[in-house]
Formats: C-alpha cells, structure tokens, sequence
C-alpha cells in the first residue's frame, strides 16, 4: 500500500523489521548551493540504507518528509527526488510514504529507512569478544577529505574529484552488510559515520571489552594519499577522525575475510579491558589524540 | 530493541504494519514563543497517532528525530521531551529510536509513528459507497478558533481558553479509531486534518463518489459557539476549513453510532457523482466558497 492513504502498510513478516531515521539540515548536513540535488537526494537515502546494512539488514523501503522553503526552485526539488529514486531503485527499495511542507529558511529532510531480516540475524552492537579480529569494509577517510577539498576550494584534479564524490554520494555497503550477517562470524557491526575513533568506541562499550588498532594497516586509497601528500593534510586524522566514511566497521571471526566476497581490511583485534582503543604504529604504542570532527 | 544501535528491531508479526511520517517546523506548524515545550512535544506525538487512528490501527511505537538551533535551552528540549513521553505513555507508546542534530536557525521536528491492525482490519479512504453516511467523531472548528485566538491575542476567558488548548493538545481519536474498524461498519476514514473539505475530498476521489454535507448537522462546541458568537468569527468556515481538529471521518453504515461505544455525529451521506460535495442547510441547497487554510 503506497502513498494516499494515512498511513503506509506493510504485510505480516516471520522476519524482524529494522528501522532507522536521519534527519538532515540545510548549512549543517549540506550546503545548497555547494553541492547538486541529485547528489542531497542520494545521500539523504544512502546514510539511512548504511543504517540497514550496519546491522546486516535487507533494506525494504523508505519513508521521505521534506520542508522547502519558499525560494527553493521547482528543479532543486526535482532534482533531490531524482537522485532519492536512483539510489533507492538500484536497491529494490520502494518509497511508501512521507511529508511535505514549507519551512521559513532551511531545507530539512528526515528519512526513514525500514529493512528486513531473519530472526536473531541482525548483528548488534554488543557481540565483540577478547581476540576477535577488527576489519573495515573500505578505504577510511575519502569521505573526510572531500569535504575538507570542497571548504577549501582546492583545485578540482581527477583524484579531488573521486574524494568530493566520496563525500557527497557515498554508497551504502548492504551487500557487504547482508553477507557478513549471514556468514555467521561477525559477531559486532556498524558503520563508520562519526569517524572510526568514535564509532569503535561505540561498539567497546556496548561490548564491554577494549581494543587495539595499528595505523599501519588502516586501508587509505590511493586518492587519499596522493591529495593528503600534496596539500600536507594529515590522512591518519583524516582516515581516523573525520567519519561519513559509510563503510562497515566490523569485529568478528579472524577468517572472516574468507567467508564473505567482499574486501574486508583487518586493522586490530579485541583485547580486554576498559572501552578504550589503544592506537599502534607498526605494532608500537603510539600516542594518538583524537581529532574532533564537527559539522561545517 | 530499543536505542543504541543503528537501527531500532521489531519483532516478526502476524499483523499488518502501519507507518506514518509528519514533519513540523518552527514558524510553520508551531510558535516557539507562543506555545511552552510539552504543548510542542504532545501535538507532534499527536498528529502522529492520528494518523494511526485514522485507519484504525493500535499505535506500537515512535521514532523522533529533532534539530535544534543553539539558542533553544535545554528546559525547552526537556519540555518538549516530557510533552512527547506523557501523551506517547498514555497510549502504551514506546519511543524506539531517532535523530537529534544541530539546526542553524529553526526547530524542526520529524516524528514516525508505527502501529499494527489484523490484516484486511486497516480502513482505507476508498471503500466510500452510494447511500453510506458520513459521521465526525467530535466537533469540528475548535482549533481552527483557538489558532485564531493565539494569533489575535484574543482575552482568554474560559472557553477561549479551551479552543485554545484543543489547538495545542489535540487528543488522537486511538480508541474511536479502533473501535470503528473492528466494527466492520466503516467504509473508509481519514482524520481531519487539512479541514473537513479537503480531507473529505480525499475520500471522494479515493472512492470515486460525491458527498452530501449538511451545515446544520455539523458539531459545534458550546465554547465554539460562544466565542465566535461574540467575536462575530464565521463558526462554519473554522467547522469546515481550518482543520486540525484531529477528530474522525468516517464514512459507513447507518448504524455505526450503535456499533461502537463512542459519539459519532451524521453529517451527510454519499452520493452518486463526480468527487465534490454538495453544502446543504437544513436539507436546501445553498452556496458554500471554500475558505483555504493557511498555515501562519
């Protein structure tokens, strides 16, 4: 049952049903006049569908309210519902309801996305044990220099182009997500939305367990490197701190890699203790001070 | 599983499930200073359950995602927080997840409300037929007042007062809701919230039929009619036009008021016809220019 009636229905399921919802502010979340429609309207979708697939769920469909202001113009609207829809046909998910209406100054936008999953098969935030394994499902801190390049104005070569794509239309890892929940071995997922740093804390405390990470094996692209090199920024901060990465971080099964066929990167390993992350260059204690990320 | 993890699980289920999605903004839907927190909090619970009422379906949880500038004071959020959890208590309502972020300028405010019906019990807005009665579930025109009575700084006496409160607190029709698709006897139901003309509307053209609305027959509160009386505001107009009653329509059999425990009131019936409605006066024909509602 689609759009008209009060409500949105859906039929009776012998599975769970996964919801999740972001809400999405004009000069905080993104700049409208720095960044195309098409490109919000995928994003408002992607961040949601990376919710499903940071907890391995089969994404069903979505839920849109949007307030425009006044001076919005009939293109910009058209525009974010064409890059929406892109995204949400290139995963079967079916728009089924949601809200219009004005608002005095900014665009706001919440979407909600609703997934789908076997009984028990969801992997929460809880399930990380002493000696598993830490992987990532993608290179870290594209998304973060991309932004960093838009602020900045830096000269639009190929590699700041693939960084600023990263930022503004990441793609959700479901694939990833759905295999690594199946696979049995992921034992604690999500993904990595305010950065590494601060998403893996998440996951040690729900666990109650600490971890090791090594910076020598944070995967970086080679876009990064070749852009963080040139201008001086500091990609380990970048990859670290600066979060949207929308790839999975994961803690499980050291052969995990074997059983699902998608990358995956190991960057540490579960230890005991209190939830923190003691960071290693190499093998060797390195001290690392986190580097806040804040929005524009 | 509540909060904390990416995403909120609901457990498989037999029923159909019903979702629906408003989006408030300040100065749009809701005066910052002309209204106190908790009043902010119950209506955007509210018109969510309404929502839920309006098919009949027993109300199970909420997502609430909220953006609030810098200059909203923590007494304002935890205001609006209590607002949202009293009425959401009241209806056995649980608050499963959400989205809190920064806003640049005005508070905006997205609530999901999600609720559950036996399969085939969810009353549409296209089962309207030929020689069905229409019924409202209370009066028609008290919030449309108590807008009216904000916004002109109208002297609050004691049913100015109550208008008033019936704008801010509108009460969702839950149990009516229920009631009336168990009964089997409704037809099609929305709840009025753009105005009895424009929601009924919907229903015609849902169901391919016309109306017969009689003015005489429309419910009228004692506080309505004593504070337009005085004010010399046009009683029908706020009856038909300014919504956000949150009350019941209800199109069905003749007999529903004897099917369920609560007051219906006829209003009219369905006719044969294209999808307007005929405004009668005491059963003659008379000539009715539908008033728009606006927002602020």
């Amino acid at each position: 049952m689609g759009i008209g009636d009060d409500c949105a229905i859906l039929p009776p399921t012998e599975e769970q049903t996964l919801l999740t919802t972001d809400l999405l502010v004009e000069d905080i979340h993104f700049l409208r006049h720095e960044t195309r429609p098409e490109q919000v309207g995928h994003r408002a979708a992607a961040v949601n569908l990376s919710d499903l697939a940071a907890m391995g769920a089969r994404p069903v469909a979505t839920l849109l309210s949007i307030a425009l202001p006044n001076d919005v113009s009939a293109e910009w609207a058209e525009g974010f519902i064409e890059g929406y829809k892109a995204i949400s046909d290139r995963y079967g998910v079916a728009l089924i309801g949601g809200d219009t209406t004005s608002a005095p100054t900014h665009i706001a936008i919440n979407v909600v996305a609703i997934g789908s999953a076997p009984v028990g098969r969801a992997v929460l935030r809880s399930g990380a044990r002493v000696g598993d394994s830490i992987f990532v499902s993608g290179p870290l801190g594209d998304s973060g220099a991309g932004l960093r390049a838009i602020l900045e104005h830096t000269e639009r070569t190929e590699a700041v182009e693939r960084l600023i794509a990263q930022h503004l239309c990441p793609e959700p890892h479901i694939a990833q997500g759905m295999a690594l929940a199946s696979s049995g071995g992921a034992h604690a997922m999500m993904d990595i939305s305010d950065g590494l740093a601060s998403d893996l804390r998440h996951i040690l405390r729900s666990s109650g367990v600490a971890a090791e990470v090594d910076f020598a094996l944070l995967p970086l692209s080679a876009e990064l490197q070749e852009v963080a090199t040139a201008k001086g920024w500091d990609m380990r901060s970048l990859a670290v701190s600066a979060g949207e990465d929308f790839v999975l971080l994961v803690v499980g099964d050291d052969n995990l890699p074997d059983r699902v066929p998608y990358p995956l990167h190991r960057i540490g390993r579960i230890i005991e203790g209190k939830p923190t992350i003691v960071w290693l260059d190499n093998g060797k204690p390195t001290n690392y001070d986190k580097i806040g990320f804040t929005h524009f």
